[in-house]
């Protein structure tokens, strides 16, 4: 399969993002194709190095971009401002100039704060991504939200800062342990949900050969969902209005990690169950029939996501919510559908039956 | 004098800068004809709070703002992430949400450091800038450039995010101490060296008015620089171009700043050093006669800024230039003058000058 490009308009802040298998080992050619030049500094982690940073490594080196490997530890409890300066300090101690480009190998937590240090080092340099998982490909590697966690809450501090150049290889999917394809499935499904019904039926009636790695349905789910998101970002960047829309289970979601810990659930897992609040909250509401929230019920069930909800208190879920960085004048704001593949935001939830559906 | 405006035009950026005297007393009048609305965040310090955070949270409170005041530790030593993460925790302490409007009040050091955390709090929150000294009025307050140090060099960390209003009283500025008020005229005396022959000849002919704070010279003088600073701005945002001329002085001053570990002299005292060795190296280059050179070592002489340049190896200020972020290529960049009001910026220094510089 050759490689494919989606281009993310965005005026001049506009990037391509790149579709193929094996395509990180032409990742300098294209750099160069691009106009880009300098030093790089690649910010991986130790799951991820052994994998693929030789491959990427020689493909920079041999094309004349010098590289600085950057190792972070692994995980979201790293995902803090201790690990954020691991990377000034790496490129401040190499004496990197603002030529710099900053290249992130791994998943969302990675690309996340490589984005923000490639925002806020020297003011901004260059930054490129190259997502090795699932819910990075769809998801975070698209659209410039970068941050860090803060001690009450997620992605709390960051900034708005839109990569140069993705490179979604689809061969990276292959290392990825089943259990983190499956929660990259949750923002999968989301896409189909808020805004493609096509797409949610091409997912249900593909689905085995999607979890089976097969390459023609895999990229075009992943083309699919970046052409979804890139969309709705281009329309809204700095998300004041639809590019809420992507977080249709977010705001249960959050919710859910937050009372958890952060260390029981994988994001996509808390998503999915998110979703599934979602939707029958929106079943409350009378935007979705029966018929319809066992649709979505059954997908994510046969996609292998986990829906037993943990219990807490409807009052921890509130306070949960209150922390969430979408709330407006103090009160949640909860994508819902009317109907799968249309969702919508508002903010105008009876407080009987949001506790009701908490309850449950 | 009433109070007078002018617009520093960044297109959809673009943002009012307002000068006079006790404005302040008016802030929240002016923020809420702006348009603005939501929870206010005042940050500040110990040493500006009790001169001037009654007034403004007086003024917010009685046009419908809610303030919360943020304390932060006086001091340069303190602009890093450890001051950073105080605003974080008290915005988040206290629920504060993606409309809050956060406000500078005090100097430089409050400024960047606020606008820094105006950026990066949920990924950029509305910010105001009311500087209470000469240095920030008329420079750090306008054109969008925040940060905060790393112990390998100044204002490596931040980002460029502009301020929806600047409110340059120039009332504050009689409870600064003269020593401080010297140091910011080396940054006033800059934008007529660089840019405006005119204004260098306005500040020699009236420079004991302008010290003694009489109030129409002094807001002519704020007026001018913020005018200059406002065009090349707009000009070049992101400094890649000319903007780099607002550096004049700094790449010498930076490394003097650096050797003396940033505790010895104000950033304006190191700045006029630094102004009198780009000045006596662009005198080198043939670029600027004798005469030049010593009409300008009079006015900051005059001015009462210090002019004795500690003594550092040649070696020790190369390596500190290395560390700039203006360095490109491995080579420091210079801003020099091609006579007095024509600043230029320049790489291709012959070593041997620069050398020379450096020992005298």
């Amino acid at each position: 399969m050759t490689m494919e490009t989606l281009l993310l308009d965005l005026g001049s802040r506009s990037y391509p993002i790149d579709f193929g298998t094996g395509i990180i080992d032409g990742i300098g050619e294209r750099m160069k194709q691009l106009g880009m030049r300098g030093q790089t500094a690649v910010v991986t982690n130790a799951v991820v190095a052994p994998l693929f940073l030789e491959r990427v490594k020689n493909s920079l080196e041999t094309t004349g971009f010098p590289v600085l490997p950057i190792l972070l530890p692994d995980g979201e409890v790293h995902k803090n401002f201790a690990t954020l300066q691991i990377i000034f300090d790496r490129l401040l101690e190499n004496r990197m100039e603002r030529s710099t480009i900053l290249i992130a190998l791994g998943g969302g937590i990675i690309g996340d704060i490589t984005g923000f240090a490639a925002a806020s080092f020297l003011r901004g340099v260059n930054f490129i991504q190259i997502p090795t998982t699932l819910l990075a490909q769809v998801d975070s590697s698209v659209g410039g939200k970068t941050g860090i966690n803060h001690p009450l809450g997620k992605n709390l501090i960051g900034a708005f800062y839109q990569p140069k150049l993705v490179c979604c290889d689809l061969g990276t999917l292959t290392t990825l342990p089943k259990r983190e394809f499956v929660a990259g499935m949750a923002e999968v499904i989301k896409y189909g949900l808020i805004r493609d019904i096509d797409f949610f039926h091409f997912l249900a009636d593909n689905l085995e050969a999607i979890m089976a790695l097969t390459p023609i349905p895999l990229q075009r789910v992943v083309q699919t969902c970046c052409a979804i998101k890139g969309e709705i970002v281009a329309a809204d960047e700095h998300e004041n209005d639809q590019r809420a829309l992507l977080n249709f289970g977010h705001t249960f979601g959050h919710a859910i990690e937050s009372l958890t810990g952060y260390d029981q659930l994988l994001h996509g897992e808390a998503v999915a169950m998110g979703m599934l609040m979602a939707s029958d909250l929106s079943r409350r509401m009378g935007w979705l029939s029966d018929a319809e929230f066992e649709t979505i019920e059954n997908l994510l069930r046969q996609t292998g996501l986990p829906l037993t909800i943990p219990r807490f208190t409807t009052e921890a879920f509130l306070d949960a919510f209150s922390r969430d960085k979408k709330v407006r004048s103090g009160r949640p704001r909860f994508v819902l559908l009317k109907g799968v593949g249309h969702g919508v935001v508002t903010a105008d939830i009876p407080e009987e039956l949001l506790t009701r559906c908490l309850e449950q």
